[in-house]
């Protein structure tokens, strides 16, 4: 079959979005990574944030390898708080939290990138990792043509309200129920 | 703050996840795509086949090749059946759909790649561009082994059936419904 020509979109007006990726179903972080990689290849430049994962090891630490430096990846976290056999104390894990968002304040307003992951930090704020006055301040401090992604469960309706797009990553079914353990590529 | 050595999981049993991603929200493509550069991270081989884009730019092009030769990404569509301004036929959607399974069928039972993503097939089997027997038929010719991640609206009830995991992305809001055009890294 023959191949059509690609056509290029060229948006009249760019702007740099705030999405929201929320819910309890699979495909919130690994959408925001897909944006990464969508991004990369448009030649912009991808700084991610996780703000609660970083004790196991996942694949997207030797992925986002091969898209450096495009991409720059900062594991923040040490586990989910308030998870079963996670070892640190809620002051560890807001620690940890309050230095993730610094660095995301410095990232966001250097000038190096055009695409911010925030990975988790909707999950960081409701366990109170996180306050809501400094989140709101941080997405306000957005310069105007950087695309902002915050992913995790139950995101404030403050944090939506400010966002061009919200997608509610709904459970329908999950392997883990079935008793299947996680598996490699598709779940970490 | 002191670094913590990443755990490294290893499932006891390892399962070929079927993952179906749908519903109307944004984040379907983008999280296999996510998922594909978490797989190439543990050093999987990943193909990506996509049943209904295929006619304008986006950036996963070029972020794919840069996760060459461990993702193959196959462009079989000519843009969506029946959206305006598309100038194609059914017909030509639909052999182009056919090419498209047929490829997926080749690939799936290669034994070269550990995860298989078929993206929008969710849509082209809703629009009759593919007929529901034979996309039973290829998830059924799985290896054990392989994920094999199906994307697209209305994902027929008969394939969430067969799925390990299911999330319907969720549109809480959208950018365009604000009047936003698409813009880079983030929509294509």
């Amino acid at each position: 079959m023959d191949k059509l020509e690609l056509q290029h979109l060229e948006p009249k007006e760019k702007v740099g979005l705030i999405v929201v990726l929320t819910g309890n179903g699979k495909g919130k972080t690994t959408s925001a990574m897909g944006m990464a990689l969508r991004a990369v290849g448009h030649g912009l430049k991808v700084c991610v944030i996780e703000f609660m994962k970083g004790d196991m090891y996942a694949g997207e630490i030797d992925g986002f390898k091969r898209l450096a430096p495009d991409v720059e990846f900062n594991m923040m976290g040490k586990g989910f708080c308030g998870i079963q056999g996670n070892p640190y104390p809620f002051e560890e894990h807001r620690a940890n939290a309050q230095e993730a968002i610094s660095l995301a304040r410095e990232k966001l307003v250097s000038g190096q990138f055009d695409l911010v992951v925030l990975d988790e930090i909707n999950n960081a704020l409701r366990l109170g990792l996180l306050d809501l006055p400094q989140v709101l301040e941080l997405i306000d401090s957005k310069p105007p043509l950087l695309h902002l992604i915050l992913t995790g469960r139950d995101a404030h309706p403050e944090v939506m309200n400010r966002a061009h797009t919200v997608t509610e990553m709904k459970e329908i079914k999950h392997a883990y129920r079935q008793k299947i353990e996680p598996q490699k590529g598709v779940d970490y």
